[in-house]
């Protein structure tokens, strides 16, 4: 498959010309290059990118489905890029992550995509970024961004979000619940799933002071949402509200400014990325011995460049 | 406080001149060249670097915590650096993360490090391995590493240590348990805590396939260990198998294979982020418009280089 016909089976919205062209580009294929040059950027302008993270337990798969269900209930078509913290040597996707998204396996309008981090030392979000934008160009009106909320790169990636909704549940222990700290100020929506569960009412107000503090200081439409989705309550209102927070930001500029310091992320990313097999083999010829201290070892290679 | 006196201060044990220098290297100081390279490579190669990992809830801290207590009765000195998936805006370490060493808060002997996420790039391995030379430089025989063990750079931050341990305990529901696939894989000591409670015996004998499977592809000495961190017990056997481990390595010269491997990642890891900025300055002179593919604008900047 040549690039032409990758892209004419984007445009045709084939599932499989989206899934080539996204492990192009993670395969590092030269063809990548041209295909992503190519792509529509009208498309990928009008894009909602929806970030969904937050701690492992709080039920961030079931709303993901819910929310495609309420989408294609729609007629609207559906990228989904999973992150998956998975191992670092055998390379392999969970097994849940990837027979979550079964119910819609069958569906050419749900483009489901499991990018595995793989043991690589970067290039992640570069890699999500293009995944995003392939997506987009070939007809998703809606990407959605599912990431366990912790970890450094896990973070950077819910920065390529137009906008991101927390997920929490009531119950979920105190170190779990200490890993939203730094996504609660990232967030635009708080989502309290499993909202008939004991607690579920604390952990709303609790959410609701902290959106309050937050609109207070102007840093943007900061909701709170209450869901179950596993009996696929709440999902409407949910949804209402991203639509909501959409417009204003369209309104406002909030969201093209977003997109602009994603942009500089994803290229600072690739540069990183593409430097890289350059700084290894530096690294492989400086030195056999291995002591001594990295960082001056480091600088010596950058002088080289 | 110049190099000269904050080495004199490594040297006599001194657990400010340890922060002082962590600081120092985490904020890009000049001066932390001229420490990194004047550090102590005896002690440095002599300390065992412990990795203790695992998935939220299964007792990392408490576990770290009764580690200290036992290596303090045998009167050696313990640097702990606890990675902490805080928030990448405020750099606000977690107060759990915090408060948790409080026990040997008053112990000069206890030098404890939490080096934050803190929406950084990259670095953190960096950061982190130049902690690990800093504190041995100052006399501690042994240095934990405790990182929850999700996401892409925890991973790497594990390869940093000579012995891991994967902590895990019955009960912690399907979706934390997935987390630990990957860790499965690069652990050297498997830790079912909470072995008094319901199903620990199950997953202990599941642990013990893994470790078995390993063994027999020759990946190293596998083993398991039951804890019940709350209440201290198993503590003791657990360090007499990482001791043995420790010792089996050594001798096979395993632990100086890991040693240059992760010297590797640390001078790339420090490339990368010394080169970061060069690329940031000519990503925000490059384009005023940022539009179009992130990865052929990296193409034309590194071009530029």
């Amino acid at each position: 498959m040549n690039s032409d016909h990758l892209l004419q089976g984007l445009k045709e919205r084939d599932p499989r010309a989206v899934a080539k062209a996204i492990s192009l580009v993670e395969n590092g294929d030269p063809l990548a290059d041209s295909i992503l040059a190519s792509l529509d950027e009208s498309l990928i302008d009008q894009a909602l990118v929806l970030g969904i993270t937050g701690p492992p337990g709080a039920g961030k798969s079931t709303l993901t489905n819910q929310i495609i269900s309420y989408f294609r209930s729609q007629g609207k078509r559906i990228g989904v890029i999973a992150i998956d913290p998975s191992s670092p040597i055998s390379g392999g996707a969970i097994l849940g992550d990837r027979i979550r998204m079964m119910q819609h396996a069958l569906d050419n309008d749900v483009v489901v995509r499991s990018m595995a981090t793989r043991g690589r030392l970067g290039g992640l979000c570069a890699a999500t970024g293009a995944a995003v934008r392939i997506m987009a160009s070939s007809g998703c009106s809606h990407i959605i961004i599912e990431t366990v909320g912790v970890g450094q790169s896990e973070m950077d990636i819910i920065r390529l979000a137009d906008i991101t909704a927390l997920v929490l549940a009531p119950g979920l222990g105190d170190d779990i619940q200490a890993m939203k700290a730094g996504l609660l100020e990232v967030a635009d929506l708080l989502v309290v799933n499993k909202a008939d569960c004991a607690g579920a009412e604390t952990l709303a107000m609790d959410m609701e002071a902290v959106a309050r503090e937050r609109r207070e200081k102007n840093e943007g439409v900061i909701e709170v949402c209450m869901t179950v989705a596993s009996e696929g309550k709440g999902i409407k209102d949910m949804l209402h509200v991203v639509a909501k927070i959409d417009e204003e930001y369209r309104q406002s500029g909030e969201i093209m400014k977003r997109r602009m310091k994603s942009h500089d992320l994803e290229v600072l990313d690739w540069a990183v990325e593409l430097i890289k097999p350059k700084f290894l083999k530096m690294i492989a010829e400086s030195d056999t011995s291995r002591k001594g201290d990295p960082r001056m070892k480091a600088v010596e290679i950058l002088k080289k460049l």
